[in-house]
């Protein structure tokens, strides 16, 4: 008879056996996860922490897994680190310790560290991986090669990878990247070049750790699970603002090496703030676990994004950084930063679901606080009856309507969605979300807390465990493609140029900062709401403003005049052409404006669409003075400024706009299709006496109006109203109207911009009626009033 | 030598003398008032005291009075009466009481009843002025008769005025007239047709009391004097919503014979609420102390207001009324009245200054407090870079910022107007309005009342005072014009009309409401914000509602058929254009989308112009499928309902509509101008192999589609894409797609809606291909798809 123990082992040796067995038919292979830069401080702090993360969730569910990392370090030296590091690893709290213990030691087991730098290293590494998988009876799945080291780096190592360390046919290769990708579009083009000639788009894993944040993470989800109430929400007949920021309180001391070079715009909202911008912005996909359809929705939410203009920035530098700067990089006292280390930037999404929604970035260094949340206000629609003082607060709908995610830092201390409960109770995924009571007096973004709902994380991750798992189980929706990164280059670049010279406000830094950074915003432009009170960097020497000078008057070939910097040209401009429209509106019901295509206009048109709001659009006609014979769809089309910059922003009946016939017969201003006797007919038909109201026409260099041409045979005379022209520019063929018709109108302006101009402002003064040579000095109503409206620069030079 | 008392009383003799002479020489004549209805409640509680300040501040500056009431009463009782009301008149607070009982004599004695019923009343009235101005050496100025009589008195007191009591040559005639001005527009017109036979425009004088008040008399001076901040916030752009409010907690008991046949609308929002709107809307006219001008622009704001529908209203009915109207009327017990006694209206203005902009008008009896104010709340156009915690009040630019015209009674319990501290320093006229401290703890509008600036009236004025001394001054901008009174009439009365059979609301009155009134507004739609929990009146039976009934799916004429309840058809039909459109872009880059005329599809385009965020607009040509031969801008251009409904809000360019051009040469559908074979050959060139990717049909009653009708030899069959052809109806010429060409496309809808279409649906149900007969049997794609899109009342009758 056995002893009753022998049983009792042979029945554990049984089942130990059977496990093991399992075990092994679950395997899916091996996986190597080699990390380079494994000695790096993002590696200490993070990247070996997620991969133990990762061999917690996923070893014994199928894979086998080898880690290696990988430095320039001597071997001795990066074992030694490497130890060190293991060591330190923690385990999530509901692991035991003993359990810990045991643990770490099976993942240091699996660790080792290698010094990799010429091909034979990788070459080496290779034929350890694979006599690894071959003589522990296993085959490869793939490899993970998390680099995580300098931009320099990366050509050397992607090379190597590709040619000596590839893994064999039938499994995968991943290479992760870690920002910054570029500085700008071109370098960031040039980058994906490099790596593109190495990698396929779809080995590449970027980094943008914000997309492992929690609450970042679960925007989509929301939005998904939420559809219900978003679907009428999520759009701008709702929406009054989008937030999006992100606030520190650390300055950039130690690291101005890196920061001087990069700026707020490059290291914050040029990757994290623009991701999240995407993911509130995009239209939700139908099935948003697909990452393809997510990362198409992202890139076109990208394509719909207005370009920034220099007016979409306000910039800030906290006092002390130049200092920092001088010291750090050994600068002289007479240097000072333009680095801007604190950035608000407004931005517009061209499509019908966000139109006119402003969306706000901001960042910075040295603020008052160290937050990240995204707010979503909700526009007030509701008109309360009772006086407030009955108002319950979640039933009122006159209290702000709002949903935060809350990144993390910050009063709440920890990630969360903040849901107002006068908006709805919102479902999150029970399983990672619970709802939980806030600290009592707690107020956020101007309500009690408790006016919200409020979930957090079941458990708080790391991005980066997060973000890891995402790699290994190929989730590519939480990492940039190389589209995604060139949209966003594309979108970012042309501003941080425009903003190359701008001098940031200098700020104290912290709760100092008082109002002193808040901003304010109306159309496209960003201003900070205070007055600047002194300028602690010096900035450029102090230009006289336009608002330093009067409006001159006077005579210019014996016509009146006007006179001014160019703000206030285009404005006493503008007011002048309303004055006309109204007048004629009350006269004859109608105004006929003939309207000249090139850049000065622009400015006009804005303005006029903008700032005058008792223009007579509606009893208003739109004739062009000239055309260029393309498309009316083609962007050099004068049509098209006009399209763009006018008639896009007020409301001219469609009948009462009349470009050019340019476009006949798939034809571009043939003789025989006779468009501008079309287009004499069509005034001659609407204009009373062919006499417009009022015609803008501009001045070339070349003494040129609308398309009459110095030495030009047409138009200058004759009885024909419109006619064609050549150019001697492209596109050289052109449709204009005739001098004996402008020379109908009731009243000619001719605006004259910019110090190119001077030249030829000054001999037109002097010439008599030449407009063979010179075709503006044609210009002579016969029973009008002809006005010159000049900027100081042509004028005065 | 003379006592010197002697040279003393010879110098106060002469001074007198002088004084009296100097008086003398600035009488302006003599000014008869005669208030008829001097015995009623409005004469008893404001007229007689109006018209003693009037005596107060005028007389010694020139001009001499008498005053008359008069009432059908006996002229016995009538002296006793007026004894009465003399008697209890007061002084200004800084007259003594001696004086006091000194001016109410000297305007007792003045004052005397007379008995005015027929013409022969008027003509001895008429003749006791005459003799009164002779007798005394004086010269007429002019005549003041008070109306404060019931409108249908109106006519024969008019009469008797005109034709025995009008002032001789050289003296003016003023009549005033309170409201109400008729009870919708047909009847405003006959009483302002009745009285235009009997007084000139320009001598009457329509009382609003509202334009007396003291802050709503403050909007146009304001807006005036505060030009410098308001020139630029002024617009929709700055201001996020206007509230115009009138709440009052005394119900209508006692006054129900009245309020029955008036309610809220026209008893408070078409008079008062409606004239504070146009002060606050209207174009600041250069001057605005010139009468003309400022009626000119209120004129001017009418004409912008966009037409009200019956969603522009919520509205409500105080429990207890409908009880008080049976005891009052001697109704009975199964009466129920359909009155409203709150009401809260969505207005808006067409135009570049407003457009977006809502204006709330809100007003009911029986609510939580009695006040008035108009409040004008602007976009929170900032973001603050500080924390909460830190926000300088009056210099945050993210707390509210808003102006406030406070009529009178609420928490302040006088006429104020309130500017937040972070918006600008306002400027009143410092001799009638001063800078008041507020009682602190107060909160009004969100913000402590330390918030804003508050200016309060120097001294408190009764509005009818202020009326009847700008009667007296002839300042008429004060009072509703004939035209000005129509034009509200006009506003007003389409949705009065249509609220007709509307249940109101039943609210429990007081504080007890709760959120039950609070109302909310998206686009054009006003809703209340609470469902309401049971219906205290009944409404109409209960009719199952679209989302009861689910969307069939069956075959017609062998192609699928989708049938639902109108709302729910018009979602799918949308859904499904919007499906075929994103496809069709991302396969060929562009989608051709032929549209129909008429009502049904302008349903659809508000369904497509407002909730499909993701249709690809900027790639979308729009062709019209017929249109009616008369000018693209006639009313009854097909292309004016897209125009409308569609491309007004959506972004198409310009080059991508493509109206049909029935309109060359200044001629309709002219054989020789070609039009349709230049429509054919524009679809030929855009629209590869002419095949449209959508073509939207409707079904007439008599079997036809497009405009290709029964028995039309044209547009059945043959070569010719486009054609001309002739309407039973009017107007008869109609320019359409052929048949073949229709039957080109890769998708056909055709939506038809409505019981009207019941007996062709059955019909076309039945019958084969028989064109000449029913055009619309015709309609086989050759290779592409067919779909009926029919409700239930066109499918199933």
């Amino acid at each position: 008879m056995k002893h009753p123990g022998f049983w009792k082992m042979l029945t554990v040796a049984v089942f130990m056996a059977l496990l093991g067995c399992l075990q092994a038919q679950e395997h899916q292979g091996h996986v190597s996860i080699i990390l380079l830069g494994a000695t790096g401080d993002l590696a200490k702090k993070y990247l070996w922490q997620g991969l133990f993360q990762l061999y917690l969730d996923e070893a014994g569910k199928g894979h086998s897994f080898s880690f290696h990392g990988s430095a320039l370090t001597t071997t001795e030296k990066g074992q030694e680190f490497m130890a060190k590091v293991l060591e330190s690893l923690s385990c999530p709290k509901d692991v035991a310790p003993p359990r810990c213990a045991e643990l770490k030691d099976q993942f240091q087991q699996l660790s080792q560290y290698r010094h990799l730098k010429t091909s034979e290293d990788y070459l080496a590494l290779n034929k350890d991986i694979e006599a690894r998988v071959q003589r522990e009876g296993l085959w490869e799945a793939g490899r993970i090669f998390y680099f995580s080291v300098p931009p320099f780096a990366y050509a050397d190592i992607a090379r190597n990878i590709n040619s000596s360390c590839r893994p064999g046919p039938g499994a995968w290769l991943r290479v992760v990247l870690e920002k910054p990708f570029g500085h700008d579009l071109l370098s960031a083009q040039q980058l994906a070049t490099e790596l593109g000639s190495f990698f396929q788009e779809e080995e590449m894993y970027r980094v943008d750790h914000y997309l492992g944040k929690q609450a970042v993470a679960q925007i989509l989800p929301f939005r998904d699970q939420n559809r219900k109430f978003l679907d009428g929400l999520w759009n701008r007949h709702y929406v009054e603002r989008v937030e999006i920021i992100m606030k520190e309180t650390v300055d950039a001391e130690g690291r101005t090496s890196f920061y001087e070079k990069y700026g707020v715009i490059r290291d914050v909202l040029q990757n994290h703030l623009t991701e999240i911008l995407t993911l509130v912005a995009m239209e939700l996909p139908h099935n948003v676990s697909s990452w393809e359809a997510v990362l198409q929705h992202k890139l076109q939410a990208f394509q719909a994004l207005r370009g920034l203009q220099k007016g979409s920035a306000v910039l800030g530098q906290y006092q002390a950084y130049s200092e920092q700067v001088r010291r750090e990089l050994q600068k002289p006292d007479s240097f000072h930063s333009l680095t801007p280390t604190f950035a608000g930037i407004l931005a517009h999404m061209d499509n019908l679901r966000w139109e006119g929604v402003p969306f706000i970035l901001m960042s910075g260094k040295a603020l008052d606080e160290r937050v990240g949340y995204v707010r979503i206000l909700f526009k007030n629609g509701a008109y309360c009856a009772q006086s407030e003082k009955h108002w319950v607060t979640d039933q009122s709908q006159c209290l702000p309507r709002q949903i935060i995610f809350y990144i993390g830092h910050g009063e709440l201390g920890s990630p969360a969605v903040l849901v107002s409960r006068n908006l709805f109770r919102p479902s999150l995924p029970s399983k990672s979300w619970k709802e939980v009571e806030g600290q009592p007096g707690l107020r956020l973004f101007g309500r009690p807390l408790s006016d919200y709902y409020v979930y957090s994380p079941v458990r708080e991750q790391d991005a980066y465990s997060i973000l890891i798992s995402h790699i290994f189980h190929r989730r590519k929706g939480s990492f940039i493609t190389t589209e995604n990164l060139l949209a966003s280059w594309v979108f970012w670049t042309p501003l941080l140029d425009s903003l190359v010279h701008e001098v940031p406000r200098i700020y104290p830094g912290g709760a100092e900062n008082g109002h002193l950074l808040d901003f304010e915003f109306s159309g496209n432009q960003l201003s900070f709401s205070q007055q600047q009170l002194e300028q602690l960097v010096p900035g450029p020497g102090s230009v006289p403003k336009p608002s330093d000078f009067q409006v001159l008057r006077a005579k210019y070939r014996e016509s009146p005049l006007i006179s001014a910097w160019p703000e206030e040209l285009i404005a006493k401009l503008a007011n002048d052409i309303e004055a006309t429209a109204v007048q004629a509106v009350r006269r004859f019901g109608k105004f006929h404006l003939a309207l000249s295509g090139g850049s000065s206009p622009i400015d006009l048109f804005q303005q006029l669409a903008m700032g005058h709001y008792g223009f007579p659009w509606a009893h208003t006609h739109l004739w062009l003075v000239d055309e260029r014979c393309v498309p009316l769809w083609d962007p050099e089309s004068n049509f098209q400024g006009l399209q763009a910059h006018l008639l896009q922003h007020v409301r001219v009946p469609y009948y009462n706009i009349h470009p050019m016939p340019v476009h006949l017969h798939q034809r571009l201003c043939a003789e025989e299709d006779q468009g501008a006797q079309i287009y004499a007919e069509e005034i001659s038909a609407l204009v009373t006496n062919s006499s417009f109201d009022l015609v803008l026409l501009g001045m070339g260099p070349d003494g040129h109006t609308a398309s009459l041409f110095p030495q030009s045979p047409t138009g200058l005379d004759g009885e024909q109203l419109v006619v064609l022209t050549k150019s001697p520019f492209r596109p050289y063929d052109r449709m204009s109207l005739s001098l004996p018709l402008i020379n109908r109108a009731r009243k000619v302006a001719v605006l004259v911009m910019g110090r190119m101009k001077r030249e030829i402002t000054t001999l037109v003064s002097r010439v008599g009626y030449e407009p063979k040579k010179w075709p503006i000095s044609g210009v002579l109503p016969a029973s009008g009033q002809l006005v010159w409206y000049m900027d100081y620069e042509a004028f005065l030079g």
